[in-house]
């Protein structure tokens, strides 16, 4: 067995225990019952930290340098073995007893979220939240170290390879720069026109399941191998192969579950097209979060709130909820798609908005992460940026800066990767129609087949092959920039 | 480091893994799109391996040899210490690419099963079921040298800890020996009585589910540390802690589904009381599966088929389902509860009748694992049995040899232990009758905690620090034998 075979075997079984890993966490969010959250906290913990000697047993240092050393590999293997090298990195850098204390205490803080969000008892957070930021802060300390960084990049290479907070300043940096005035002339401009008229609920929570798994099938999502299930905070989870997406309903309105069906099924369209025979290897993943969070908003922002997405959606919609009259034109509906609002809520926010959100939490966890910021002044900068970047201000932590799941489950330096996804998406879906131009009048008849086949080819069938920045720039021509987001934001709410 | 607190220390680990597959096994059955089958059925082989290495770490033999000689330890340590020696034993038996290979051949297996039953297909099932049959005689085979037993008491031992078959004939002996008889005088004696009547349907399911859990909350089952949903086979899985159980549906008549659920709780009753301190440790599981299923019959068999348990029983389904008028009289659903008939299918089979159909399945699979019966022969040993034993014979495999999940899931040796159970079950509930006197009187109250609380002092509470001939001596005064079993027939149906 050459040391390449060897690595190939051993991360085949790293993979399949993290596709196990991910079915709990599935579970916990979507099944499990409340009193077993300690229990599972300590087997996940259990199975993390087996997964983690896997990765960082001492016979990987020689396997490495001897596969590296192999001129037989093919351009495939010697991607994937890089992967491998960056897997170990960043295993080795945390000892054993940190992976899995961070194990219980994030899934012990993010049960205790659910219920204090419930209550809006920041207070009766903040102790589990403490413990959290104090381990993924010894986290990224170590792994600062080996890597040579600042904390917060270490941080944020666990969800996007490579990703530098310097490039991030730049990218937000030139989207501050006009964003405040476009949030502003997109209101202006929305208050010229008639507004949008909601639809007279209630809507049935089966009749809106029905709705979202009629966009699913559409868009090519194949419930043989996945699911459509409701979690409090919405989600693309489960194993490769195996892909369950989640949503949440209420009775006084379909948009929002409907959206974030779509939302959803843009990320699992992207795991379901990953490199199938790769599938356990590490350049068998997605690529990184800013890909990934890129096609669920080509989907649910770009495809799916475009003109031509409503003369297929809204006919079906007033079938199935039995709606008649102006409420439910595709014209009506898609004006309700684009409503421009400084609101408090990051996942209900416009595409127009959204950045601000992500530029908000980005700042206050970088200066968490310094500790520059204690969580006793969190609800104070929260509601200080919220009235700076959004220009409203939360009337209650619960709707200020509880309401994310990242934090309570120690993802810390992942935020920025939304907006670098919105970035991505703008530019992917712009040469996606130029060079297949059928796209737009196809997704009016309810075929996405043009969309997905060019995203297969050009996004998801790519795994982890080429870095993020490359596959950009193959698809699209150019590397990432703010471009094509500005264009697209002009055309759609400023014209 | 003590010897035996690194062991403690590794089958803590062990547990929680073990835990982790309890988890994913639930979620094949339960929730699982059958297009991940083959993904799921390598992410559990590759669970599995990972146990059977930590199980068949070569030091174990060292810290065994030690822990054993230690004279510190208290007598619970001890006894700990001897299951950690049996599961060592059993998986040091097996070399590890057949544990891989079970788990990848049984899954496939069962996925082909649940379509293959559906469409009645033997056929179709034989090839895939032959594989499981050739590993599992495999695996005996090793199981049996390591042993010095017969290949059929090394698989019971897997599932009835120091089981032998010799036993088992002679406790099946004495039920031969007077079954027959008691099947045709109970089927003549209920002859002579009105014939119990059928109350009218449909039943929607989502009323027969809250009658279910309106069962659960009465016997104590825990909501919070467990659940009730829907599988094609019912059973108790899940994890210690997290206790799920499945039950089916069909809206023509609620008794099935209700005996169903009141079974799987008597199971699920013994898995939230072992002692919770011992959650992740050898001695802190279930002793056996006779002992398992004795707590399941002693629920669905001995208490809830009383005339006490229809005097609360009838008026709550009554009120659920809108019912009234003469076959919603606590008398005539007693009397429902109690009809014998010569029927097809074990899992509806009622307590007089279910024997023979454990005694056949104990038969073909004693003959099929020695090789005296071939697959190609099952079906038409099976109708023959069926005709000597029970007094029919199905028209078709689907309700004859393929209704069972256990051979094609690869659980060979397990079938005795329904009818040890049923046995243990009779004896247990005399005996606890006989220490609380008012349980019965109790549970026509709807009132079961007498009852449990003497089942968790006397057995759910004893985990496996005793053998199971030791906490059934120890609960009843004297040895596992037919004559309480006896005794209950004769009392229910032949008086």
């Amino acid at each position: 067995m050459t040391a390449y075979t060897s690595l190939h075997t051993r991360f085949d079984r790293i993979g399949k225990l993290r596709a196990v890993a991910g079915m709990l966490g599935w579970d916990m969010a979507v099944m499990m019952p409340t009193g077993s959250a300690e229990a599972r906290g300590a087997q996940y913990a259990a199975l993390e930290v087996t997964i983690h000697e896997k990765l960082t047993d001492p016979a990987l240092a020689d396997l490495l340098a001897g596969a590296e050393g192999d001129n037989a590999l093919s351009p495939q293997e010697r991607a994937n073995l890089a992967e491998i090298r960056r897997n170990w990195l960043h295993a080795t850098a945390v000892p054993a007893d940190l992976v899995e204390a961070s194990a219980i205490v994030n899934a012990d803080c993010e049960m205790t979220w659910r219920q204090a969000r419930a209550d809006n008892d920041y207070a009766g957070l903040k102790p589990k939240l403490q413990k959290v930021l104090d381990l993924v802060r010894e986290t990224a300390q170590a792994k600062a170290e080996k890597f040579g960084c600042s904390l917060y990049d270490a941080l944020l290479d666990q969800y996007e390879p490579g990703g530098k907070a310097e490039d991030i300043d730049k990218l937000f940096g030139d989207l501050a720069s006009f964003l405040p005035d476009y949030i502003q002339r997109a209101i202006d401009k929305q208050a010229t026109r008639p507004a949008a008229l909601l639809p007279d609920g209630p809507f049935p929570i089966d009749k809106q399941k029905a709705l979202g798994e009629k966009f699913m099938h559409a868009l090519g999502f194949d419930f043989t191998r996945g699911r459509l299930d409701v979690s409090t905070h919405p989600f693309c989870g489960g194993a490769p192969g195996d892909v369950r997406i989640t949503t949440r309903y209420g009775t006084d309105s379909f948009f929002e579950s409907m959206m974030g069906v779509l939302h959803e099924t843009g990320h699992a369209l992207y795991e379901l097209g990953l490199p199938a025979d790769w599938r356990d290897q590490p350049a068998g993943q997605a690529r990184g979060m800013s890909l990934h969070e890129s096609q669920s908003l080509l989907i649910e922002m770009q495809a799916c709130r475009s003109a031509e997405f409503f003369q297929f959606a809204a006919p079906l919609a007033a079938e199935i909820f039995g709606g008649s009259g102006p409420a439910w034109t595709a014209e009506n509906l898609h004006r309700r798609a684009l409503t421009v609002e400084r609101g408090l809520i990051r996942v209900n926010a416009d595409e127009v908005t959204y950045p601000a959100h992500v530029i908000l939490r980005y700042r206050l966890e970088r200066a968490m992460i310094a500790g520059d910021l204690s969580l006793d002044d969190l609800p104070g900068a929260w509601n200080d940026g919220m009235q700076e970047l959004v220009g409203v201000v939360p009337p209650s932590d619960k709707d200020g800066c509880m309401q994310d799941i990242h934090w309570p489950m120690g993802a810390w330096g992942y935020f920025p990767t939304y907006t670098m996804g919105a970035m991505t998406a703008a530019q992917l879906f712009q040469a996606a129609k130029l060079a297949v131009p059928e796209i737009p009048v196809e997704i009016a008849k309810g075929n996405f087949a043009p969309l997905l086949g060019w995203l297969r080819t050009n996004i998801h069938g790519k795994g982890s092959f080429a870095s993020t920045a490359d596959i950009v720039t193959a698809a699209t021509g150019k590397p990432l920039g703010v471009d094509a987001f500005r264009t697209h934001l002009e055309t759609r709410y400023l014209a």
